[in-house]
């Protein structure tokens, strides 16, 4: 139970802090987009974090009939029809050119990224919805950090943070991730696929799924058939596999690639670990493309984005589509159920 | 125009001739079923393959209320209502072990396949349409072949045969197909994509693409972010697609593999070329895994066929799903309309 809903006294939709991510990309715009819309509004109550002014663009070229609200706390939000309340950081000005690399941009990201994880850390929020940021920004404004996970992990002293995707309630795990292919099938020892197994298996548990069954993805045409298509699912996946279910887990495989995912959207499986980026992401975006969700998942906090980037080609146009932020968005909302769960299996006293 | 056409004088639905496969594997049953299957009369005349015998145990294992009328050439067929013709080889026995490697089986299923490709060869069917055999059945019947494919290449003389999926209309080729991973990576030379991609353009026209647009899938994660996660995509696929569009092909890409076939189901692209089996199989079957339909290009007759195996282990039980098998047969009954343009572009001297 977190403090917003103490203070309320009633059971309430849950609060959901969004970042408008680089104020020169499109995060600003889909963000305006996803709490403007009528539909989401049935899920949950959206806090914008960044700029009032950068938000306030982004309604004008969306052509948005809302008003921003800036607030300085979450508590002060109203969530009044025809309003976003916005956590305002003002940093970034509202003239700040579209689409192109910029320091102060890069520092509105990363503050609005601070702002919204210590207010989740604090309870005042149920969750974070993250929009996208420009690396090269960050870096100008003197962050280190490669992404959103790693700073999310440091801000929360995280031990281990892994990305799950989800897919009309399939979940889909990953070994490897970035990493060139040949690079990811070296990457892919016995060992890992042991540990992702596990992870994989504790985040179905901590994500609503009381009796987590997970299936292992083969790497190898037709499962390897027997070892004629390479020898990984002999080698490496089996024993993996035999290792965590004599733990216990509640895993099968290797099953052939091109069946699992479906026998999992089926219903068959809670959730699927895949082996390398594309193994994962390819059916996950073919099957539902606005509706494949990313969620961090090892932060203390609850954490769900969209996959795509700042789109600075389209910036600033009015044109970028919000139907994957709106999918983050109600996603963050159904799992606010497990907030408590997420808090008691990743939180560290490094991280409070 | 085919002859039978010709004879009848007048337009009539396309004619498939569809072979019951390895009489033991589930093949018999869901031939019977996509025959006997009042939403598939629609779309063409079945015209099954193989033993009477062997046709009328399925019939009534899957409890189908037809009667089987055995014909001695495609011309007596009658497609009466309530009747599935099969063109008889009286070769397998009703009483064969189901589910079981047997040398009486391989043969049926070997003969039905040269009796099914002669009939499309002469011009007496529009096309063919087969079930799954089993390679050790019709190696213990004397058989060289690994399969399908290899058998139709040498019955009809074909000089190259590809695989094409089409699932919801979008049709997805392979540069490799049945290799391990880290096989298929080193097989994946600028030289072989380009002839893939020549092969997939050619045959997106034959199959009704006046104007064929394909687009070449990426191999790492982000089509390789710039070489950062991979250089396949700078060394090996852009040479490859600008040396295609030089040659005036219609091809893009290397577009990242999380979006392409998405892309490509919203009518972006008319075909994909994936670069290994399962980059290729995993969005078409997670899409719609009954749906999915395979089409053996090269042949100078139209082919379609399931992408599954025997499943002898629910073979005999009546429980085999007749879903892909329809679906491959609706398949060839709309690509009958190419079957001029498909003798044209295949048709060689050796096959006639």
């Amino acid at each position: 139970m977190t403090d917003h809903r103490k203070t309320a006294g009633r059971t309430q939709l849950p609060l959901l802090a969004v970042t408008l991510g680089d104020p020169v990309g499109i995060g600003p715009e889909i963000t305006a987009r996803t709490l403007a819309d009528p539909a989401n509004a049935a899920f949950g109550r959206g806090l914008a974090v960044g700029d009032a002014a950068v938000l306030r663009r982004a309604v004008e070229v969306c052509g948005l009939d809302v008003r921003v609200r800036a607030v300085g706390a979450p508590g002060e939000a109203r969530w009044e029809p025809g309003t976003i309340d916005v956590l305002d950081l003002g940093i970034a000005p509202a003239d700040l050119p579209w689409g192109r690399v910029d320091a102060v941009a890069g520092r509105s990201a990363v503050a609005a990224i601070e702002a919204a994880t210590r207010a989740a850390l604090a309870g005042e929020v149920d969750g974070i919805v993250t929009s996208p940021i420009n690396k090269e920004a960050i870096w100008a404004a003197g962050s280190q950090h490669l992404g959103h996970t790693e700073m999310l992990g440091e801000l929360t002293g995280a031990a281990h943070v892994d990305t799950m995707f989800v897919v009309r309630g399939l979940k889909i795990f990953f070994t490897t991730r970035h990493l060139a292919l040949r690079k990811a099938l070296d990457h892919i020892t016995e060992e890992r696929v042991a540990g992702s197994i596990r992870h994989a298996v504790t985040a179905l548990r901590v994500f609503g799924h009381d009796e987590p069954r997970l299936a292992v993805a083969a790497i190898n045409p037709h499962g390897g058939e027997g070892g004629h298509f390479g020898d990984e699912e002999i080698a490496v996946l089996r024993p993996a596999v035999a290792k965590a279910a004599a733990e216990g887990l509640g895993v099968v495989g290797p099953v052939p690639a091109d069946s699992v995912f479906h026998q999992g959207l089926e219903g068959r499986f809670d959730g699927v670990l895949s082996h390398f980026h594309d193994q994962g992401h390819i059916p996950a975006k073919t099957v539902d493309f606005d509706g494949t969700v990313s969620v961090t998942v090892g932060l203390p906090i609850l954490r769900t984005s969209v996959d795509h980037g700042t789109a600075f080609d389209i910036a600033g146009s009015g044109r970028a589509s919000h139907g994957t932020m709106s999918a983050a968005f109600r996603a963050a909302a159904g799992f606010s159920r497990c907030a408590d769960r997420i808090r008691a299996a990743y939180g560290t006293a490094a991280g409070r």
